[in-house]
């Protein structure tokens, strides 16, 4: 499994609680300017576990600057990117920086002994061919990134993905789809990142929707490779910060029951921290923003062996920073529900 | 056919201009206070070739108040529903009722001699169980309700099916779909109409995305009538507050190239007024909001035979009042751009 | 002081931490469906402090519901309001009703020996003459409102006016500020609260701002009796969804300087938990979301001998229920940030 | 007066109506890409009684570029800024350019013989020495600037001015004002303009607040130049694309009464074409969207002798294109309302 997806587990880490007042680990965020990286800063400064040592921005040259928003939680500055600094101050890096900054500043931390999470797509792609297409800054995966604890570098999966493959992995497990599966996913503009673009402008986007990528994501490809399923995926940008509703429409096998279905998502996820399922009560943006949460819930039609399911997340956390937070306590053995509540 | 939906014909209303000055029938409005009907007087106020001569809530005991958006525009005040003088002070009847009132005061509209361009759904469903089902209040279509003009009343379809509908029906015609079709709509709040709800409160969706009346909504089933094709619809509100995005999920035949869909398209809206085809430029609300225009985008995969069309719309213009509107524009002889543009 | 302004006092409570595992009260929240009620439930269901016992309803009629948004965090249905039950489940209640009916719940609350937490305004005014005027549901104020710890009844202050009143009481107690005040607000339609109308419906609101309330909001009474000066104050909504910002426009007496009003702001908030001073670099909105900080920028133009405070809190957090739980924990003797942070 | 603010006037300008078919000028637009100069485009392209010869970028090297929304409207490419064209192709050009760049290009086209309407601040501040300080790069008014028809260059006023002046404009001709105005603009985001920025990023602006330009706008010496009096102005940006509502607060001379303060406002709009006046019915940003109208609401508390107006307006019409329509209009001879409703 190239990509660290906690909940994929059908036993959850069981976790040792943090000793009181010793930090388990010192860690430390690469990008902490950007939607991911401030979010990162928020849960780790408040992390019971762990020490954040360093908050870096993507780049080498830029002026230290604080986090307005972080006051009082956080209230070093954000310092330019050092790899050395990094090394020596954190056991654990967390990497929320463009893949092609990941693809060259994590074999560098590796190479100096420190641990490596790892928000962006540099690593997500096992096979070379597909990762040439996908993410060619990564000429060739690092030694150690065949994930799995307690492995080097986790990779984690991407926002979207994150919301498909935890809806539908247990069904194509259950062996219960069949042809091809579409998600069609709406998301928040946070998830076109923090760089100033017409894409991001505020104007382009209010009052506006926009499909983009179709046929032609990145993400398409990770959904497949981990489906190993065709699957055809187009995002979409909503005028909300932060969120992801993903609506995915799959063929049911014929005769394929509703219980069936529920009792997939049901047995998959029974003690999972941050998955819940709301069946027929169909889960919303706002029930999940700001939360690790991701909620799944579905409509079956039987006569038609149609199946709808609604997946919703935060792209911020659940998606990104909250993950690789989870990810973190699986690492250190913590209940992965540490620090994300 | 049972909807009038301008745009489906492949030779626009060639249309004899308004002659200057002297209006060509005298319309008013039942329903001025909802969403549609606002933009319907603001439409009609300002047509060359009409004279507006009420604007009624829809309830007969309401008071009367003005709209303040309209001032200058149409500076009377919106009156309470009164059948007699809708009938008497008007030759067409623009009805923007919820579809329980249409399906009441139509027809009482028709036996006074009135023509009624309805924008509710009302009147859209031929077969009598199927109505029954989906619109319990219409008991009978009333005589006269043949479509196609000359005729007395006229139904407009509905602003999901209006975006599905461009979009797929060249495409049907052309016998390029294979299987079920998928419609995925993003529709602004405006489209959950006026009324003061949960659902339709400020709160419950800025931030937020929602799906509903999944495999259960009425479009599905007008839709369906229309295009003799399974379809799945699932519509979404986002956080807006008019425009719809359709993405839709096309199968096409095996061996089907990006030159025949193009062509298809291009063949039916070649002189089409206000449909624009974007191709591979994909549409955006932003670009329809506030017009008349329905855009449509398309990317073809001829590797694995699929079709992603995007098409967008103004649900209050072209999905109800501009589209009524062109309606009254062919009834009338009128170039049907006439007060659209 | 008739309000419970926790932040007001130049030293903070020192605070006791909680014992480990023994909750030091039990809670119970009424009004737990409107929007500052889910966001006491979501603070005191994870409070460490204290255990939830129950979630009512404003009605005693309505049906048993879930909160969505606050599965796993409290799964337990919202029950319809019975003040018997509230009584015997719990030592201290917090209302976060409509003002009419706090007005009647809180003294039936107070007979049974309940505590209570009060987070309408009908305790709020004083003088009965404004109170009959702005809150005329309160007849009279229950003994014991005397306010201060450890009284009974825990009159929170209104979102508008802790904001307000946090900016200015320090310049007003260092004598700095000449004649009339004015307050311009800012408000997300959260503070429009959770019953649907014309007010709060989206498409009203989205792409809108509008003014309410001019020189007749209960507010501008409630910073007044506070204050003990003229203010002028004129509330807005803005399209989003949480969240204050007041500039409050200042004439300083002559010869004021920058250093003076700094100093008056930083010596009253040194030591407070939530209050953030930014100085030149002025908050907004969206670094106090979701979180119980209020922070303060502020310009002077020394010339002119003018200010303007720019003030921004989340008036569900801290302008409600943040605030609440922050008068809890001082009642409690617990460190004033439990649970908030 | 050094800027056309044509609802300044107290008797509108009686207008001949455009001759049928013959376009009285040619006219271009420079910076067609922006959101004033798109508004511009779709104003001029529909505009009776002009011919639009040109939609240039605002730069001389950036590739020619459709206008998606505006397609049937304007179907030509925008094409690079080239000043000898422009002036062989239009009698008129509008300058929708930063004003740096209307700086530079203005006098270069009056040079030509062609005459200017900008919509920048290039030329809006008459004192040099504030004009230095203000708009450093416009060095000196070309000769002709003396505003006022038939002159050569018309400079239009800037959004935040136009809004204000209308207001308070006639009730400093009526002598009711004393003391310091203030002025509390509230914007949407295309005010900040197109260019992408940390200022206009979406999730910066979503479900926020922010003021900007305290006691330092550009806007504020433009309003002090044209009131001839103290004015305090803060502008705020609010989550919403295009409309400006500002809120005036003004201290009444003693004993005016609120009939006179309705009076002056009735007497200098009674006939004006695009200033509405509303009085205690608060106007709101909705009402004035994708319109060329001024709403102006008041409330007067004549104990405390106390103003406060409401003023909206959207800043890309009647604070931008639509306004310097209305003075093509009126340099033309035309009725002022020529292609605005």
């Amino acid at each position: 499994m190239p990509i660290a997806a906690p909940d994929k587990k059908t036993a959850p880490a069981a976790g040792q609680q943090a000793a009181t007042g010793e930090p388990v680990a010192r860690v430390a965020v690469a990008g902490a300017t950007g939607y991911a990286g401030q979010e990162l800063v928020r849960l780790l400064a408040r992390h019971p576990a762990v020490r954040l040592t360093a908050a870096m921005s993507s780049g080498a040259t830029s002026a230290p600057r604080p986090l307005p928003a972080l006051a009082r939680i956080w209230d070093q500055a954000v310092t330019p990117l050092d790899i050395d600094q990094l090394s020596s101050s954190a056991d654990i890096v967390f990497l929320a920086l463009p893949e092609t900054a990941s693809a060259e500043v994590a074999p560098r931390l590796l190479e100096r002994g420190t641990r490596v999470i790892d928000l962006s797509g540099a690593f997500r792609i096992r096979e070379a061919a597909d990762r040439q297409r996908w993410y060619p800054a990564t000429a060739t995966l690092p030694q150690g990134t065949v994930y799995g604890l307690p492995e080097r570098l986790v990779s984690c999966p991407g926002c979207y993905p994150t919301a498909a493959l935890l809806a539908l992995e247990p069904l194509s497990d259950a062996a219960l789809i069949e042809g091809t599966v579409i998600v069609d996913a709406k998301s928040g503009i946070s998830g076109a990142g923090k760089a100033p673009s017409d894409r991001t402008h505020f104007s382009e986007n209010h009052g506006s929707v926009a499909a983009y990528g179709v046929f032609s994501h990145r993400h398409n490809a990770e959904i497949e490779q981990e489906l190993k399923r065709e699957v055809t995926f187009v995002p979409h940008l909503v005028p909300l910060d932060r969120g992801i509703l993903e609506t995915i429409y799959v063929s049911l096998k014929k005769g394929t029951t509703e219980a069936q279905v529920a009792k997939a998502l049901e047995d998959a996820y029974r003690d999972a921290a941050f998955v819940r399922l709301t069946g027929a009560a169909l889960p919303e943006i706002k029930h999940v923003a700001h939360t690790n949460f991701c909620d799944i819930g579905w409509k079956v039609d039987e006569e038609r062996h149609r199946l709808a399911l609604i997946v919703v997340l935060d792209n911020l956390v659940k998606g990104a920073a909250g993950q690789a937070v989870q990810n973190l306590n699986i690492i250190l053995g913590l209940d992965e529900r540490t620090g994300l509540l």
